[in-house]
Parts: C-alpha cells; sequence; structure tokens
C-alpha cells in the first residue's frame, strides 16, 4: 500500500520533533518535507538542538528544511501537513495550505475555535470529524485540530466520567515547562517556584472542553453547557500536565460504579486499532500518590502508543461529586501524537 | 516589664528553628529552654544543621538541649511551651506539660480536633482563646494550637470573602517541601516532579477549616457547615504554600465590592499592634502571574512580621463564584509564627 | 543451558530494583530469592514503592521477600548473589555468603580495598578477576565488587586515555541525587542547591581508580602511583554522574591521536559479547555542550546495555594535558549493570 | 555633600536592576537616569518584570525610562554610568560615553581585555585603577569594567592563596542560572540538567584572571603567567556560582598557614571602609558540606555589603597543592556590587 505524503510545519521545535518520532517507521504515512523558519532552510534535520529523548530519527537526519510555506509543501506533493507551528504564523499557512489541497492536522490553537474546524480528540469525539465536510467547498483540503495540551488530558480523563451526567466543573493543573515549548518559560522563572498564571490558557480549557463534548448534529458542533472553572499553574516538571479534577454532576453516583467506568472503559470501535490508538486509554492507578510526572506519562501499549493514554488516581465519589487526579503527556497525547491519530482516524474513514 | 520565660520544644526541626529566630529579641518572652530529643540532649545549639536563611540567632547559639520532655520546663521554671514536636511525640508531652500547669503554644495536630483546644488564628477566630478555660479546671496549663499549614493560608485569605457568605470550597494546593520538615520529603522523589497526595493534610484542610472558622458560644466551638474539598499536592518549591481557591457563595457579589474588601481589611482591634501582627494580613497582588512561592512568602510589616501576610492574586467574581490564588509562607504563618502570635494575643489578654 | 540461581540482597533499594530490571530476562541467571530487611519478609515485590521507570518486571511481581541472610540463600541453592545492601550490613553478610560458598557480585563499598577482593570493570581491569582464587581456600564463594559509581565512570572513561600514559588527574564531580538511594537527600537540601561533599566519596574515588587501574601479577593487585584529586559534588539532577576530569600525562600527546583513541577504542575480546557488555563502552559526543545526564546517561547498545556505555565531550589535548567531561549512568554503569557484567565475566570463565 | 549625578545603562536586566538596588541610599551617588531598549523608553520602572528579592527601590518607581544612548546621559548632566548592557550593544555605547566625559563602570565583557581599562576588583588588583588615565587624552571619561563574574569569585578566594605563590589552577564550576540574564536558560535546558558549556565563559576565566592577577607598572598591566585551566557549567541553582578549586604552588605550603591565611585576610587600606567593602572580603566555612548556594551567597557586612564577601570551604593542603571550594553571589560580588565598589574606589582617589 503506498504511503502517503506528509510533512511536519515547524519541526524544530518540542512537538515539531515529537511529530517526527511518532512519523519515523509510521504504517501510513511518509515523510516528505520538513519545514522551519527561514533561517533554517537548506540546513539538515541532523544539526538541530535535540528536545525529544532518544534524539531525532536516525532515518530523517538527513532531510534538509523547507521554509515553513505552504509553496515547499505543494511542490513536493504533500498531501497532509502536521503543524507544530506557533499560532502567530499558523494562521495565515493553515489557512492557505486547506485552500490548496493540503489537509492539515495542527497543533496551533488558531483555528480551534472555528465554527467549522473541529477539535478532534478521536475516543471523545471522533464523529466531529464530519465536521471537515463544510470546510471542503472550493478545495479538498482541510483544517482539524487537537485540543490545548492541557484540555485533552481532561477530556480523555472525563470520558467514563460523562456517562454520569456532568454539570460542572472546577479544575486547578500542574503544567510542565515543555508545554510551553522551546525556549518556552526562562528558568529563572520557574526554578524552585510555582506561576500560577498561562497565558490565555484558562479560556481555552473552558471554551475547548465545552467543544470538544458537544453535540454534533445538523452539520455544527453544538457545544455543552457544562459550567467550568480552571486555574492553570506552570510547575517545575518537564513532561506530564498534572490536574485536580472536582467534577460535579446532575445526579449521585456511587463509587464503584464510577470505578468500574473507568477500569472497563472500552475504546469506541471507530478508533480502536489505529496504530497510534492505545489499547486502554485511561488508566486507573490504584496507588495513593499517583499519578505523578516523572512515572506516569509514557503510559499506552501498543508501544507505538506510549504517551497517548492517560492516567487517573484518587477517585472519590461523594453523592453528585466526583473527584480524581490525573495526568497525560502534553507532547505526545496533547500535541503531536493527538494530531497523528487524527489524521489516521481520517485515513481510516478515506478522508485522506 | 518582666519578660515570660518559655521553651520550643523540638528545637532542632524546621519548625523549631523558626521558633528561635522570631524569639530572638522578642519583647515578651525570654527563651530559657531549647528541647530535643534524647541524642541531643546537653549539646550547644550551635552544632546542629541549620534549616533557617541567616542562620539560628547568635545570641542562642550557646544554650545547651534539654530533652523533649516536661521535666526540663517544669525545672528551669518555664512558663509557656512553643511545641515544634512531631505529632507522634507530641500528644502526651503537650498533655502533660498542660497538666503541670504549662501554657503550650503547639504546631503539633495532636490535640486540634479536641473539643476544649482552639484552632487559633488570631485575625480569623481570636474570640476562640477564651476556650481554653474549659481546660484550666484542674491546672492553670493549657494548649493552644495554630492550623495546619495550608489550612491557615487558605482561612487567612478567607477573612476578608467570609463577610460574603461562604458556602462550599474547592481548593488545590500547591505546598513546598518545607512543609513535610526534616529530612522530609527525599529528593528522589520530588525533584522535576509533583506528588498529588500529602499523608493526613486533606481531612485536615475540610475539619480545621471549619473549626476554625466557626462560631464560639457557650464554651464551645460550633463548626461552620461548609463543604470543603481539597486536593493536597506537593511540589518542587522550598517555602510557601500556594492554593488555587474557587469559593460558592449564598448569593452573588461583584468584584469591585470583593476587591475592595480585600484591600481595605481591617485586623480586629484585639488583634492589632501585636509584635508579630503583620499591618496588613491580607495583601493583593495587581500582577496577573502573582503571588508566587520564589517572591512573595515574606510580605508583612513591621519587620518582626516578614512571612506572617498572605498574598491573595488573580480574583475572579462571577455571580456568587469568587476566585483566586494565594499563597502564605508555612513556616512563619504557617507554623513557627502563627503559635507566637497566639501567645502574645494570650499575653495580652492576660492569660499568661 | 540450565540457568544459575541467583538472589539480588537488599532487593528493595534503589540499586536492588536495577538488579531485577537487569535480570528480567537474562540469558545467564534465573532469579530465584529476593532478600530486604525483617519487616519486608514475606510480601510481595509488587508491594514496594517503585524507583526505577517502567517499574518492577511484571514476571517478578509475585515473588517474596526473603530476609536479607544467608540461610535463605543456602535454603534456596542460590549460586550467586547480586549485593545492593547498605554498607553497614553488607560487610557481614556478604562474607558469610562467600565462605557458605556463594560468589558474591557486590555493590557495596565494604570490600573494595581488600587485598583479595578485586573491585572489577570487565574493560578496564577484567584480569583482575583471578583475584578471586585467593579467597577459594575454604569455600568455593567468592566477592567480587563493582567500583564507586563515580570511579567506574571516570575509570571507563580513562579507558582509551590510559595508553597516553597517566600521571596526575584533577576531578569535580556532579554527581545525581540517586548515586545516594532512597530516601537519600533530603530534598530540602538539595532543591535549588549544590552540596559540595559526599561523605567518603573523595577517598574512594583516590584509592578505587589506583587499585581498579593497577597491574595484577603475582596473584596480587599492584595500585598505580597516580596521583589523584577529587572533589565529589551533589547537584539537583536524577540519574547520572557527570565529571570534569583534568589528566596530567607523562608526555605530549595530540588531539587528533586522542580523539581517534576515543573514537576506535575496541573492548577486549575476553569481555566483547557478553549480554551486558556495550558495543562501544565509551561513545564520544561532538556537540559543545554535551554530555548531560538528562540525555545522555542510556547510551549503549544492543538494548539489553542501555545505561552501560559512558559517555565523553569537550575534549581538549594541550601538551601533556587532556581534559574532557564525562558522564555514566551512576545506576546501570555505576552499579547493578556493572555487577551483572561481572558475573557475566565469571561465566564465561567457568568461574561460577 | 554633592551626590554625584550616575545613570544605569540596561536597568531592566538582571544585574541592571541590582545595580538599583545597590544605589538605593548610596551615599556617594545620585540615580539621575534609567536606560533600556527602545520599547521601555517612556514607560516607568514600576512597570518592569522584577528579578531581585524585594523588588525594585519603592524611590525609583516613579522614573521613566530613557533609551540605552549617550544622549539621555549627557542631556541629563551624569557623570557616572553603571551598565549592565549586553556585550554586543555595550562596545559602541560605552566607547562613546567615556569619549564624552563619562564614566563607564562596567559589567560587560566588551573591553574587558582593551590595554587601557583595567578589570578591577578592589581588593585584589586596586593599583590597576590607574591605568584609566591613559584613557583619559582626549576627554575625562573612561572605562572601568568588572570582571567575570566566576572570575571574580575565584580571584576574590585566591586573595589569601597568592602570597603562597601560584603557578597552575584547575577549576571546575557550579555556576548558577541567574548568570545568563533574563530571559537566559530555557528552564526546559536545565531542570534537573547539568550543561558543562557556557559560552565564552572558560577562555573568559584563563584570560581575565592573568590580567587582574598581573602586576601593574609603567602604565602597564603585565599579566601573570599561571597555567589555568577551567571547566565552566551550568546547574539548577538560581544565585552564586561555587566553584572546586586545585592550586599549585612554587613550593610546599602547610594547612595552618593557609587557614590562618583566609582567617586573617585583611582588606587593603585603599579599599577598607568604603560603603560596599564588606568588612571581611573572604569568610571560611568550617562545616565539611559549605559552601552552598542556598546558604552562602549573601556573606557581607555591614548590611550594604550583603553578598559581597565570597565563602571559602572544604580547605586542603597538600605539599605545593592547595585545594578548597568557594562561593561568590554572581549578581552582587561578581556583577552590580563589583562596578559600585569599583566606583567607590575611584570616587576615593578623587577620580570622578
Amino acid at each position: 500500500m503506498k504511503k502517503i505524503k506528509c510533512a511536519v510545519l515547524g519541526a524544530t521545535g518540542v512537538v515539531g520533533q515529537n511529530f517526527l518520532k511518532l512519523l519515523s517507521g509510521h504504517p501510513y504515512f511518509e515523510l516528505t518535507a520538513i519545514c522551519a523558519s527561514d533561517a533554517r532552510t537548506g540546513k539538515k534535520l541532523a544539526e538541530i538542538k535535540e528536545h525529544v529523548k532518544g534524539g531525532i530519527p536516525a532515518e530523517f537526519k538527513e532531510m534538509t528544511f523547507d521554509q515553513n510555506e505552504v509553496k515547499a509543501l505543494v511542490d513536493k506533493g504533500v498531501e497532509i501537513a502536521f503543524s507544530g507551528l506557533p499560532t502567530e504564523i499558523a494562521t495565515d499557512i493553515e489557512k492557505e495550505a486547506a485552500a490548496k489541497g493540503i489537509k492539515v492536522f495542527s497543533n496551533a490553537s488558531s483555528w480551534r475555535m472555528d465554527e467549522h474546524v473541529p477539535i478532534l480528540i478521536p475516543e471523545v469525539n471522533y464523529p466531529h470529524l464530519e465536521l471537515v465536510k463544510t470546510q471542503q467547498k472550493s478545495s479538498k483540503g482541510f483544517i482539524v485540530t487537537n485540543a490545548n495540551c492541557t484540555t485533552t488530558g481532561l477530556t480523555m480523563a472525563l470520558l467514563p466520567i460523562i456517562p454520569f451526567g456532568i454539570k460542572k466543573l472546577v479544575v486547578a493543573s500542574y503544567q510542565a515547562i515543555s508545554g510551553a515549548g522551546y525556549p518556552g518559560v526562562p528558568a529563572l522563572d520557574i526554578n524552585g517556584n510555582v506561576i500560577p498564571y498561562i497565558k490565555n490558557e484558562e479560556p481555552k480549557m473552558v471554551a475547548e472542553t465545552r467543544k470538544i463534548c458537544g453535540a454534533f448534529s445538523n452539520n455544527a458542533i453544538h457545544p455543552t453547557d457544562w459550567e467550568v472553572f480552571a486555574h492553570c499553574v506552570r510547575v517545575p516538571t518537564i513532561i506530564g500536565h498534572l490536574i485536580s479534577v472536582h467534577a460535579e454532576l446532575d445526579k449521585p453516583a456511587d463509587y464503584e460504579s464510577v470505578l468500574a467506568g473507568i477500569k472497563n472503559y472500552k475504546t469506541p470501535a471507530a478508533v480502536a486499532g489505529l496504530p497510534t490508538t492505545p489499547e486502554k486509554p485511561v488508566i486507573y492507578l490504584a496507588d495513593v500518590d499517583r499519578p505523578q510526572p516523572r512515572y506516569d506519562v509514557n503510559l499506552g501499549t501498543p508501544k507505538r502508543t506510549r504517551g497517548m493514554a492517560v492516567a487517573i488516581g484518587r477517585l472519590e465519589v461523594n453523592k453528585n461529586i466526583i473527584r480524581f487526579v490525573t495526568i497525560s503527556n502534553n507532547l505526545v497525547r496533547g500535541a503531536a501524537g493527538g494530531s497523528v491519530l487524527n489524521a489516521e482516524l481520517a485515513y481510516r474513514q478515506n478522508m485522506l
């Protein structure tokens, strides 16, 4: 079977490098172009500063950078583009790429709240992918986004809770420095410190959560009416956004049912078995002091899906209140891995 | 005026050393005995490992340790004892000391929930000090405790919010490693990590908050019926427990009124002007990314009260919901400084 | 081929758990007993706190602990014991085990400087293994030690330098907290700090380096007469001891020869091809800012040898002075992996 | 007495803010202008992000920024300028300022190795200040630099060692992140890590040390011929550059003499008693595990000189080899405080 030609936009960044890692040996996609800012054009991938453990995949190291521009993609016959671009420049490039017929799977926030663009987290809302058809009037191209990294972890963890009827969420996050990209957070700000503010993050948590968990009908997404309150806080960890979750339900639940819901959660058939779909997307950790960033951000089997499963711990249920702590890998599940999975879903649905 | 002879129990620990620092040059109290575990008996204070910046006060360095026992206190004519003892051993020693006529001001949790023992935070509940009279039937001694360090910060920050009518609290903490004492948290556990569990901490947050904020009448404390939900999390900071606070009120409030309430908060006359009472116990920080542990744990004027004021930032008011972030110095306001202030209040009220 | 029955002494510790990880699926050795302090006896391995990423190997989780005693080993027919015991208790147990015929491969420092005990680092001094024959007069048992973790990294990095004629070494280390075991270094001591002293470490660096690099003849080790000066410093990293090395030679060398010596270093045939022997034990990193603990502590191919190769960077040669920076994995190469490799060498030489 | 009008160039940076702190209430100098990059012009000092504990001095908060240009200084009648400029832009501005008659006391490295510019550390080489007269042919202005922050700490610590006759130095540093300014080191690079390379730092250590410790005669500085070898390494600490020092002497020394030399070191009369001169510039710490960044970077009495004294610990003397560990405050002694002291020396010598 012929693989689909793909590109990574913003390939030098923290998210970009995670795209490269995940595309190494990918069964559907073939990396054809790597794009970066002007300054990199013509240089080899081998020359960049590495931000992933294990380094840049050896098979790609001799590739040379193109500029972050649609022209390069078109010239190389790229059909899909994974975007790790900073928001400021993603807005125009992604729009132009879609207009030129390229399918864009983006980690940037630029288009997330656009009414024609889904924020896709397959296990949570795979039907939303249909929305892209409303984009395809003048071109076969489209934009699909993954969610903000913290929102991704939250909505994944809510998967087994949603059936109990959510009404209100009060969350506080403990977000790793890698979430800010590179160079990102100055060490002088965060060493031995905690910063209780991350620009634009809290409104994203509110709006994206509602949109992701909304119903899809009549070619439109109808956000939920959940009340969502979030404090987003940077802490000095490297990878893994941990969240304290307090959920209030429409009606009481009991501990055993909720725990069983978490443990027995089954991935929807539409999503199960894709190369980057973890067998169990939500894993319950019984130890009283877990999950923790240093130990629990690489969950997921089979091996290709490491970092795609989220962990839940410390479940408490008290009448209509469910409380727990959750963690997700902000670079894999919350960024590059999320978009790769989105593309795999589109592939399965013959939308590429 | 003659100073009152005091002792520090558990003087080698992190809290104990903060007691020493605060008692240096104290206008009411004279340090007469320092007590530690057997192994230290007879050694000089100068020999211990320092856990406070600036070190052990020079004036005390030649003092020698007595054992952590009531006998030593009685022999030296100590009238009040500041206890930085670990809970396990505090239970018996503090009870015996009170029985022998000594006034105990304790940072240990052993007696906090006893019906005759107040958890005193003067600005919040100075009338509760009266409760000790119910302890003084067979001895002039008594026990007064300060609250758990995180609870202290929370209730202090709620001071200007309480008048708006609290119904429910959902909080998540970001607690410094010094809160666990010494040796406390192993570096191997917390370096570049976050631990979403601190033994016994969350139940304390719930029960102590309700008791502290309860009414005092008929010689008894009547805890509030607030719903309180807490996640207590250790983060790799050194000093300062930060808390994300979500408070739900009986009725709507507006931003300007709440902010004015915080900014104009006045210390009750019964408490104002004590040596360790900060002029402003609650300080609002307007910068969007504050408070932060590295910068905001030493608030308080005049100088003797540094670390006694708590900071609030990021205030949001939305109908009946008030949200903010607060920080307090867990070693000063949340531990040694709290008990010293409690003793000062007792001194002013002629209870020593 | 029948596997040799082995035990891990001190199996709950940081080094002990690394032994378990390395023994999972080992081609020569079969884990038959896990031993720990009294308190653990009869408990399952699954119950302990994990200190290795990826956790305890699933295949061992149902094993139950025996006490750290020779009797348990004898009863279970154990032939070799890997010791991750603390020095204080290793001294007697290891001696007794050897007297009872067990071959002990130890990470403890108790017997390292004994004249009949080799400090074995196969690539550096495989002939020293012969020394154990001087121990085997009354029992087939013996003790072989691996070196102190920092010394291991240093001597491994010196492998390609030794041929140039070393006369003097001046080194300064940057040692990770995991080197102190668990609970080890209190977070309150090392968070945002550096501690320029590690008990007993510097004398070990001097004496062990000289013994390891000494000649073996007439059934005795003859330490080198190198001058060795070391400052050993704890830094807030998790795994990986980095060392600044300044070596002075008998005579001048040139950069190209030294670099070629490093790059072309070949593992001695006696050691090559063992399950835990890395193909290249010393790897040169050309980037100017490497090696670094976060990125370079898991070098080694094939996969079973990850963490067994050391990295060298920043080579400078100036007349008779060679300078570089090196890093090694203190838990694998500098501890558990070193002893496993030692046992493999003994296996190949039919000494088990 | 009329104070001398001074300016701070680069006032928003980490070093710039330390200049502001040290100039608050200064007996000789009056802050007349604060300069920053274009973007700040006209804004108030109160608006900048704080990088010093205790914040920007209140008395300066209403001052508005001028541009980092000589014109502003001339217009405001500034006589001396303290420069916290980045090297790239310091080169031209400092030269022009001196040409226009302004006395520049600079923390930038641009002019340090110029044959007419002294690298002044008063206790070490106060006679070098005379060198500026060779600059004053066409203008009364001149440039005096302080040393690189690590070099400052090293040469200060060598003060009591120099009389024993230094021949060779082998040093390895443990440098705090604040040494890189703001934003400086990305947290993603240094969290839980160590980086064994700091651009340009090692050559500075070699060349500046030799120049600073060189003799001054015939209107020229004659660098020492010491062999100096340095590895400069970034570690995750906030303030304080620690250095492992190995010094080889012309002839043997003994421990007692060297220790006495350190303890009895007397500040030269030419330097003693200036507002920023610490009573004891070199302080010996007897505890085996000191100095440490978290505890020992604010040494110096009287209060205005806090951070100006360096600490030495772990002294060893072995024949002609002296070894110790030292620490200095890289922002005060190694930067802003150094230049303020230089200006005070010039003031005393009637050179302003």
